[in-house]
């Protein structure tokens, strides 16, 4: 097994676990946690392929499934060791597949010669539209619409990563920059508390009851 | 017409007024009605074909939207005869319909030869993808999530063609089994109320009020 | 540049701004208001791409994300400009990419062969699916499902597409007269507050807070 694909198995595994985390949190009962955790880990790759006219990557591999499976199981199991783990280890595993993820939808997208939109947006796509699908089922606004240095972090890989392989890179070092990139502007991001900008004013009142995700 | 034909047919009715149901109860107007009861009606199938790389399977007969913005529109103009017979006619047609939704999804997956993941996760988003869907639409966390055993059964029934199959049972016996399998558990536990395991203590507060879906 | 792509631009900057408008009320970052201004434009289209077993349309074509980008920066940095015009100009510009959607989307499942289910779905799907994803990611129930003679204009236009195209008249002639009707409908409706029926008596209690979106 290469590095890549052991890469991708763990960002499986932490994305699979902010799902079940979620899920739980909601009151969710065993399926809805296995549900979510396995929406958050497969969903972004599984948009990306419906987009690009595939057939769903892990329908050929069960160890995305699996591993989901197995995230949202210790999850439901150990609620409060993983919880107290959360701010620490889970979030770079997370920045991680983060940066995983997205590599290998750039990679994906390029190989389906989408020129820079597809490239881009796939690899977007791949890394939050997984963590996206979670918000939506558990009854909330994305948090990546709004919430911190995280999909910009995976849209600058995605960028890194069309502009070394136009330039001739091999796409090994492509893939391996953008992920790298998009690590680390995530968990620099993370420390230092970076925000994008909001249009102050865009709403007269403060934020309605319904609007904490 | 063969027997799973008019199954399939008695479900896409049955989803469609489930969605319609939930339509005007959320007071929606005559389209909303419509789309939900569509939704419901097709989009699990639809999720699964888009994930397997195929048309969506309405597309080749019209007799599915026909059905579903039939189902709509007595739901629209007899809802309070439809409402009085939910708890009892409707919830058995409607366990009918996953039964033979899951089945159908099943044998659908196998000849795609996608493997036990894809047999599995096919039958049950071809089950309760659609309910999914329409609770989505509808601002609510998906039901299937969190209440009772809906997905469970149709889990089982998945697991149960997959086995058959292997074993080298004739399709339409697994296919048969599958449905008769989902549809007696969902009947027994609205029978003896079911329930999953949920992790208490996921949350330290009660439900908060957007939470009763 | 023929007409129609030129009117399918404009519908794409109109669809846009609506969804980019939405992020800034809904306190979205940059990020998040580029995203619903982007799923807003095409998120219709390449529902309809997915459920035809085909690629996305933009993966093919940059200008469409480039045009939402682009209408979402200046809804970001233009916002109070954008909002006083809201009612006037946008409206107009909204219902003709309503028009000029449904029409493309008549005519791709028409291409496609998918009989008048398909057409009018299809159609439907083009025009307001991604209304309906902007509303779904931004936590409310699609306006589309309770508001207004907005997916019925749509509705009309479709069936106008496909009647027209089946007695033979000229393609170009049926996608002008499917947009026409779809704005027409739309305007009339806007500027004499049409309504459709809903069934009074839905719901025994007044709307719940969560409902109005």
């Amino acid at each position: 097994m290469d590095l890549i694909q052991y890469l991708d198995y763990m960002g499986t595994l932490a994305f699979a676990a902010s799902g079940a985390l979620k899920a739980v949190r909601k009151n969710m009962d065993l399926f809805g946690v296995g549900v979510l955790a396995t929406v958050t880990a497969i969903g972004g790759g599984t948009i990306r392929d419906a987009l690009l006219g595939e057939r769903a990557f892990w329908l050929g591999d069960p160890a995305y499934v699996g591993l989901a499976l197995a995230a949202a199981l210790a999850v439901f199991v150990l609620f409060r060791v993983v919880v107290r783990e959360e701010a620490r280890g889970l979030l770079v595993l997370d920045a991680i597949g983060l940066g995983v993820f997205t590599a290998i939808g750039a990679a994906k997208a390029w190989h389906a010669q989408t020129g820079i939109v597809g490239v881009v947006t796939m690899a977007c796509l791949t890394g939050v539209g997984g963590g996206m699908l979670r918000d939506v089922l558990a009854g909330d606004v994305p948090a990546v619409l709004r919430e911190e240095i995280y999909a910009s972090a995976s849209l600058a890989g995605a960028l890194a990563f069309w502009v070394l392989n136009v330039a001739g890179a091999h796409e090994a070092v492509s893939a391996g920059a953008a992920a790298a990139l998009t690590i680390t502007i995530r968990l620099l991001s993370i420390r230092f508390r970076w925000r994008l900008p909001r249009r102050i004013g865009g709403r007269a009142r403060p934020p309605a009851q319904g609007d904490q995700s």
